[in-house]
């Protein structure tokens, strides 16, 4: 098998209209429709492999295009070639001479191999030394050093996790489009099903937030946890007096109070909120292990929210789990949208095996929408993520879903755009 | 004129195949083609608007996909629409509900507008208030405040610049990749031709720096200045120990000693550079004002290398020159690549007519590279830029060059793609 060659690289264009029903609005992203740029990757053996990464609508197809663009790298290597030196392969894509100029690091590029296990299980049997180097160390020595990574792998059974999984939490109740009616109906639906950590979006209107908050903290009692979310929306100094008001809602943190890239305003906030006993939150929008290293340094959160799709993969996002972990700052991450669930359930099951050991303050995001899109989609039991066993990352496609939500093509989108054009022609 | 509508963009992607002769050579880009998705805005005018942004070859198609996909927020509009909230016409670009998922303040947008004077003029003498709006405070209020900007604002006349023109240095002497009889002549040339601050290369090989370093210093002579620039390709430690080293040929600055993103990293290296009395200078791959405010409060350069393309253009450059101003730290615009020369020149007058009234440490970077493709090429007269006189960024190029260049169908990318093709056929 590991000789087997890559031989193309196919790339598709895939939408959700989300925005139509207003699931996964925020106060930065209004009309949110979840995408994905999904990548088919074929050898010259009977073996395919699947990657995506995750938008939110337009703007996907420069995606694709970057995949694109990408793809000479990738096509006429062996699969022996790739594994045998995982960093040097990992530099090649993220640092070729031309198109770093590009800032490739920062982009998403999510390029999925061929496994015969699940990935998670892959990471947590593989030898600590070569996990280690699938690690790009450049830039982040002064962190993290590769004796440093090494002492930090333990390697816990993954008994516990098989049989009880790993804790969730909800964002699927109270989306920021969402009324009051619908928000506590999702909420008693979600209750009922066991759940018992919430996430609310705030930061658009501060009486709404109040409602919304006090709402929720009423129908889920004060044992269960709740957590906010302002999707970046603040300055340095609103964001403190915004959270303080909310402080009698008692979250457990508030997540991207500014700017993602703004590591001394999240250490200020952090700093602020700490008589307060509210945490700050981040890394959905951080682009890659030099910005996290930076977060950790400071002191500027105290929940680590890594993403399977914004960095460079799975390699990048062993860095960063690698130094979450020596400056003992739990890992959350961010999931949602399409697919996301499915894949960084893998990454947070190494973590908790080979890393952290520790539920404590500890858990992964969840949101119910878009798996059944999915070949092996993600199971949830009593809140909790049971793990994946089918081989791979998770993120292999239904043919008809990639064919009819296809942009611009698919069935769905031509019925969209047909409509959305007889009216702007009915309004002019 | 301001009735008149945005009707069309067309985009092109244009590359120099630079590499051939190591130009633009450094320690992490070994083969460049300064390469442009160069942009003409039509309207339904006799008016023609012209833009760009640059990149070094591989990846341009994306700049180009990206530009395509930023097309449908501003054909239809009219100039006035534009000019009467510049501050919201920019957010719009950046923060589109849908694409900013795609990290659009951190992609390279720069969409010129339709100017009657040179804008360094139009800057200069427009009203502070009104100059003040056109800039996006989100995220930056911690650092300078609406209010403190408008302090900022000094107006000097434009005199001084028309006579004497703005200081310049060269980086066309010593790129990694020429030879060393190759840099010592083109360094007698530069001499003669009245020049007095150089920039040399390095980090790729301390012993090669060494003797590069001090051939340069040699010709240069002990009251000329020398920078020297990294291209990030060091650890934090790595470069304190490798500039401490070359501190024997005095540079003033050492240039992106480490990844740009590493805000911290820059500032533990400034600080232990201060007993050596150099500098760290930084900023061209420095993606939008959120990550240039750190590095001043953090005292993490001391030199602000502003780049006319990185970040997006004129309004986010507005806002970092004035909190440059605010720290009180020199700004030394990054150029060279393709048309960097002709934007920043405008860039660099602004401030120091209107915010530093100084020129001290002061200066702009120049490499005499394909100037000669464009409509209004710099001048240069006595190593400094002598203010542009003719309307608009002075971005047009000949389309001539536009033509012959065009990636991949030009008929200079004809030729070597036809060369390449053969010679890939022979060597297998």
């Amino acid at each position: 098998m590991f000789k087997s060659k890559i031989v193309k690289l196919v790339v598709n264009d895939v939408r959700f209209p989300t925005s139509l029903e207003q699931h996964g609005s925020d106060a930065m992203h209004s009309d949110p429709d979840y995408s994905v740029a999904y990548v088919v990757v074929e050898t010259d053996a009977d073996l395919k492999g699947y990657g995506l990464t995750f938008t939110v609508g337009r703007g996907t197809e420069i995606v694709v295009c970057a995949v694109e663009a990408l793809s000479s790298l990738v096509i006429g290597k062996t699969l022996e070639e790739i594994v045998t030196d995982f960093s040097a392969f990992y530099r090649l894509l993220t640092s070729d001479g031309q198109m770093r100029w590009v800032n490739w690091a920062r982009e998403r590029i999510n390029l999925i191999l061929i496994f015969l296990q699940p990935l998670w299980k892959l990471l947590v049997d593989m030898d600590p030394r070569k996990l280690i180097r699938c690690i790009d160390f450049r830039y982040i020595t002064d962190a993290l050093t590769e004796q440093e990574a090494l002492g930090e792998v333990c390697q816990l059974n993954d008994e516990q996790m098989l049989k009880e999984g790993y804790p969730a939490y909800t964002t699927s109740c109270a989306w920021l489009g969402y009324s009051d009616e619908q928000l506590s109906q999702l909420c008693s639906a979600a209750l009922a099903e066991g759940w018992t950590r919430f996430k609310v979006k705030v930061g658009a209107d501060l009486q709404d937030d109040i409602r919304r908050c006090s709402l929720i903290r009423k129908m889920i009692g004060p044992e269960n946890t709740l957590m906010i979310d302002a999707n970046q929306r603040w300055n340095v100094g609103e964001a403190v007096s915004w959270i303080t008001t909310l402080a009698e809602f008692r979250p457990l943190w508030i997540e991207e109070p500014t700017s993602p890239d703004d590591i001394l305003g999240h250490a200020a906030i952090s700093k602020a909120l700490v008589p307060l006993g509210i945490g700050v939150a981040t890394g959905e929008q951080c682009h890659n292990r030099v910005m996290f290293k930076q977060f950790l340094q400071a002191s500027a959160l105290q929940f680590v929210q890594i993403d399977s799709c914004r960095v460079g993969s799975v390699n990048e996002n062993l860095a960063i789990l690698l130094m979450a972990a020596k400056f003992k700052v739990p890992v959350c991450p961010h999931a949602g949208g399409v697919g996301l669930c499915e894949l960084v359930q893998h990454l947070i099951l190494f973590d908790y095996i080979s890393l952290s050991a520790s539920l404590n303050n500890r858990m992964c995001e969840y949101v119910d929408h878009l798996h059944e899109h999915f070949r092996s989609p993600t199971v949830i039991k009593n809140a909790h993520y049971m793990p994946p066993t089918d081989p791979g990352f998770s993120c292999e496609m239904l043919d008809e879903s990639v064919q009819k939500y296809g942009f611009p093509h698919g069935d769905v989108w031509r019925s969209i755009l047909k409509q959305k054009g007889s009216q702007d022609n009915f309004s002019e």
